[in-house]
């Protein structure tokens, strides 16, 4: 009986071909390979219960055995699909907003199904596949424990009414991973269109967000923004970079165009961006109510909000772990990196001393070296740090993601920031040597760049080549396959052994312990831990690509837009650096995407979140360097030569004037474009008036019962 | 036939006493006394007509005629009223909060009517006076013609379907004036326990906003805010001032403590204002869709959100005259106060001449003559510039009531802030006169309250005072009445003659006409226009008080909080001077709201809005401001004897500290506390659950049928 649903899943696969179930499958649900049985047949059968009873109603089946099922194959691999009916119902649900007949964006709903642009017959193809993985996620995510006290056949994973129970399987380590699975179809065209052709043109936004959904696509809108609002500045960089070489004092023409460029770019993407969120429709879509991170844990008592039982976990204590460990942690770090910044000096000065005494070629090299290990040093303390900063905000035990990646963003933010900038800083206004911040802007932005691409595109590509060709010469050895494409149940395998991709507020934390475990010995498989050759490639990475996500992504592109938009008055070239590695980056992101990374869910977001607040923080720091870089200029001095005072003072009150005139800006541009802005007020008067009839109509129903 | 509606009104009243109507009268509409009669059966009969057919559904009857209808007394008044059922209903529409049995704060609906608190029995005491005034003034603006081209009887008076009809006729001048009744049993009882007794204690501000309503209620609350954050100021004060009178250098701590000070009271105000605003139900209550305002014109056409026909105007020429001729003005007034102040200062070193010549007892007076003249100066451009505002803004046309109100406040708050601190900044960093800013600071302030004082309180209780005697003898000349109460009709027509008190966002522009030909000629009957006799006294008060309204008292606050936050460091009685101030002010306040004006009709305000905005730029310019203070302080000057410039870095190194602190304290401050949030976490929970559930319900009705 316990395997009753499991052999009727059996029973199908047999009557069908051998390893392709029924129903299109969307989900793989990875449970771990010790599960008990009747755990197993309760998982799916609460999966497949229907709503009425609080099940999830989905279809649920078991992935059949690979190639190498006498091997140490995992056989507890799962996959979800639905029929379209309860797609559609889940849709609306999770407030999928659709496009009208009449042009509008607006909340998808059964009832009037018909209303909606691309919903033809039964809507079959209404839904894209992305989406009905979102819905499948949500549908399992939302899942919850009845009055079962635990897991059965697993009496330590208890259980309370009301607990998500995929959640729970998660924290306890019986649910390994849950990953929506390729369209090899759609993936192939969608690859073919976004970076395997050569000619140049934009990114295709709208099959990227089809497929990945809108928080990826949002990235690479973002990607492509950036780097096109940095080509006027590469383009007046170039001449100026050829014909003022050694001018090293006409800065102040680039410091004012710096200026400008920063505070309008950022405006104009948000503006930019609402465009492509309410084209998506995520716009004006309400955020689902928050569910504690699978990670928080606490004593049960009753949420005071959803008057659910629930962890929970005395804020004091958590501010207590935020103030006095984190904090002082953090300014630890911060301590660090400076002691780190001034043995670079100290070398740099040792190198100097020695290329003075005996200049030749080869101690004309030697003047690069301590920028070059300054750069690798502060690439890998960055990584260190970023681990650390994960496990410090998992330990604060925060309730809610968002809670807890903006407590992350914020530690990691500040210390790459520092750890980035500190030498730059120092060089530029306390030592105030303008050669030196252009030798040492260009030693770390090119060494980074270097380190970036070859940790995120060229490594991940080798070792996911290798793991194919091993894959694909596994099958082969059974079969004698002449087509290309895997059978299914190897397919679904070789995705589950991707390395998965992190996007927006999904957990950075699932991927913690082991990667935290890499970083300490060093010594472990790197993609993935089920591969049986240890790579003699370990010792070159170090990890860099383990826990690989927007974060990561996003990061990277804020260090770039400082280097930008904070010294590159001083060397003009940084701007066509960065455009050459945004050009490439697309490439290689997309490339990483698409091959390397296991598919991941897609994020309705609305904009790039607090990423935006970032690059703002960072313009407004860029407003006061490119200032005080303006006003220690040679040529604005010469205009004050008699009193210094009266310089700084001008200086001063001219940063002030700009920085109030950008929040003024920052108020006057409206975030959302007007035909945006009409759009949306016009449904919100539609859903005033529809009220305003219905309660009207209510009345005089009322008021003719009453008669 | 056309008397139909006006011959039952005066029916009903002959049949009761002679000046009552049969139903409680809660607002007043005065029509024009040319007013046709058609148009005026035209428009009563749509107030009265149901709502199916689009009408508001209203009581509404004729004012009986007062004791002195024989003389020019103007016969069109109306009262307006509404059965119980009705407002209740017009709760519902405007979607008014109320507390709930359980304490919390939820829209109030006809069908869960007993689920609320305060629900007993039919509901009459249900709603309070003011928010059924509110109901029917919300009602009485959505009333919008059918098919009506014109105003029976007045063929100028234009119409198109969708027109809000009491807004035309505001327009066209043939509504004079709408507003709602005292109630003088409430207000005896309000007034009683606001101003009348002399002990110590809080306002009632639960009461007053429920004589009301909020917006007056948060301004109380604000002032009274206000007046306790600047106790502790004033306590240092006065030591301060007592024991270092001759010592102006020992400002530095006194610096310090305005900055934090500053930052911190706004901040907490923020969290005190949303606890009033849950408390009262305007936190989380939605803004009605917005109308346009009254004076707005324009061609006739489709409004592009509600698809309704309203008069469109095209933005760019707004934004021309917003450029081309309002703010070209605005820096004309600019540079005509700053001519005016190089004057004064002018004027200043001519008397500190004479008095430096032959320094006796009158010189010595002398000395302060050239400061209170420039304060009197002041408060008339002050004065002279905010019609000239009005006017500008009303020119340039704006559609909405809140886009009028923004434009409106930026230009009084620049030129006001210009005009009353330029010569404080000039004294203090200029030309770093310690004495003299202590000595201008003192004038200014004491000058500006004794006049303000003067024009808000006591000359209108003055002219109220006399008018109230005239009616009085008037009634008491035709009956001997004993009891001291004024019959209906004798009371309404008095409270009609009251001044109008502008709350928010109501049109300031509707006095404006008037107010504007008062100031240029001067010499016009001031309170009202239908006053008989032409006031001596009209010399002595160049129109103060005349559109007074809670922009002009928000202002007060504002100006004052900019010399206590901005210079009180070097003259520590500053705060001391403010906080007498503001006590006399709030009974000045209250006096006059009671006594001396119409009642305004509440409005739903959740916050002081663009005030607190106003408030807080105000904050950054005295961290800004102190920081210089403290800088220039000869304390400090000690430590950096050998370089002016370390100093000067200094300052502005710590001053950028301070701002960036202040921004991320904004951050970190959540403006609603806690409690609240959970609260209205809760409410959005719980509709969220009602409407899955109700999804949940009509699906499985659905698969029902289906089977």
């Amino acid at each position: 009986m316990d395997r009753g649903a499991l052999g009727e899943g059996k029973m199908l696969q047999g009557s069908l071909d051998s390893s392709g179930p029924r129903f299109t499958p969307l989900v793989v649900v990875e449970l771990a390979s010790d599960t008990k049985e009747e755990a197993i047949a309760w998982i799916l059968s609460r999966i497949r219960d229907q709503q009425q009873n609080g099940g999830a109603e989905l279809l649920v089946e078991q992935l059949g055995p690979g190639v190498g099922a006498q091997e140490k194959e995992n056989p507890n691999m799962f996959l979800v699909g639905a029929t379209r009916q309860r797609l559609l119902s889940g849709a609306e649900e999770v407030g999928l907003f659709k496009e009208c007949n009449d042009g509008s964006m607006r909340g998808f709903t059964c009832a009037n199904k018909h209303n909606f642009k691309d919903f033809e017959g039964d809507g079959d193809s209404f839904l894209n596949m992305a989406e009905c993985q979102y819905i499948i996620k949500h549908e399992l995510d939302t899942l919850r424990a009845k009055d079962e006290t635990h897991v059965p056949g697993h009496t330590q994973v208890k259980l309370y009414p009301g607990k998500s129970i995929i959640r729970r399987l998660q924290s306890k380590g019986i649910l390994i991973q849950i990953f929506p699975l390729h369209g090899q179809e759609e993936l192939k065209r969608l690859s073919f269109s976004w970076y395997k052709k050569v000619k140049l043109s934009f990114q295709p936004l709208d099959n990227i967000r089809h497929y990945y959904g809108e928080g990826q696509a949002l990235y690479f809108g973002f990607l492509e923004y950036f780097t096109f609002a940095l080509v006027p500045m590469a383009l007046i960089g170039v001449p100026y970079y050829l014909f003022d070489w050694e001018d090293y004092d006409k800065y102040v023409i680039f410091a004012v165009f710096n200026l400008v460029w920063c505070t309008v770019i950022l405006e104009l993407w948000k503006r930019f961006s609402a465009s492509l969120a309410y084209r998506w429709g995520t716009l004006s879509r309400k955020k689902a109510f928050e569910e504690p991170r699978p990670g928080f844990h606490g004593t049960l008592g009753f949420n005071p909000v959803t008057g659910r039982k629930e962890p929970l976990y005395p804020n004091a204590k958590r501010q207590l772990r935020v103030y006095l460990v984190s904090l002082p942690f953090v300014l630890l770090c911060l301590y660090l990196s400076l002691y780190i910044m001034m043995i670079y000096f100290q070398m740099e000065g040792w190198v100097l001393s020695f290329h003075d005494e005996e200049p030749t070629f080869w101690t004309g090299i030697l003047m690069f070296i301590p920028s070059i290990i300054y750069a690798v040093v502060i690439e890998i303390m960055n990584l260190i740090y970023r681990y650390a900063a994960e496990f410090l905000t998992e330990w604060e035990n925060h309730r809610l993601e968002s809670s807890y990646q903006n407590h992350l963003v914020l530690k990691v933010l500040v210390f790459n920031f520092f750890n980035c900038f500190a030498s730059l800083f120092y060089i530029a206004f306390v030592m105030q040597d303008m050669v030196l911040l252009r030798q040492s802007l260009a030693t770390l932005l090119i060494t980074s760049q270097i380190l970036n691409q070859f940790m995120e595109a060229f490594l991940p590509y080798w070792l996911q080549r290798r793991r194919n060709k091993k894959m694909i010469r596994k099958v082969q050895k059974r079969r004698t396959v002449e087509e290309k494409e895997l059978p299914l149940a190897e397919q679904v395998r070789l995705e589950a052994d991707m390395s998965t991709y992190l996007v927006g507020t999904q957990g950075l934390d699932s991927d913690l312990d082991k990667n935290f475990a890499i970083m300490i010995f060093g010594f472990t498989n790197l993609v993935n831990t089920q591969e049986e050759i240890m790579f003699p490639s370990v010792w070159l990475c170090p990890c860099f690509i383990l826990s690989q996500g927007t974060f990561d992504d996003y990061l990277e592109l804020f260090l770039l837009f400082g280097y930008v938009s904070l010294f590159s008055c001083t060397y003009p070239l940084a701007a066509v650096l960065v455009v050459l590695n945004n050009v490439t980056e697309v490439y290689s992101d997309a490339f990483k995407m698409c091959r390397v990374f296991k598919r991941p869910f897609s994020d309705p977001a609305a904009n790039i979140g607090v990423w935006q607040l970032a690059f703002e923080a960072m313009s407004v720091i860029a407003i006061v360097t490119n200032c005080a870089l303006i006003g220690m200029s040679p040529q604005v001095k010469a205009y004050f030569t008699e009193s210094e005072t009266q310089l700084i003072l001008w200086t001063v009150a001219i940063e002030h004037m700009l920085l109030a005139f950008k929040f003024i800006l920052t108020f006057l541009i409206p975030d959302v474009p007007k035909h945006i802005q009409i759009k949306l007020a016009r449904l919100e008067f539609e859903s005033l008036e529809a009220l305003k009839k219905k309660k009207m109509l209510e009345a005089s129903d009322l008021s003719k019962t009453m008669e």
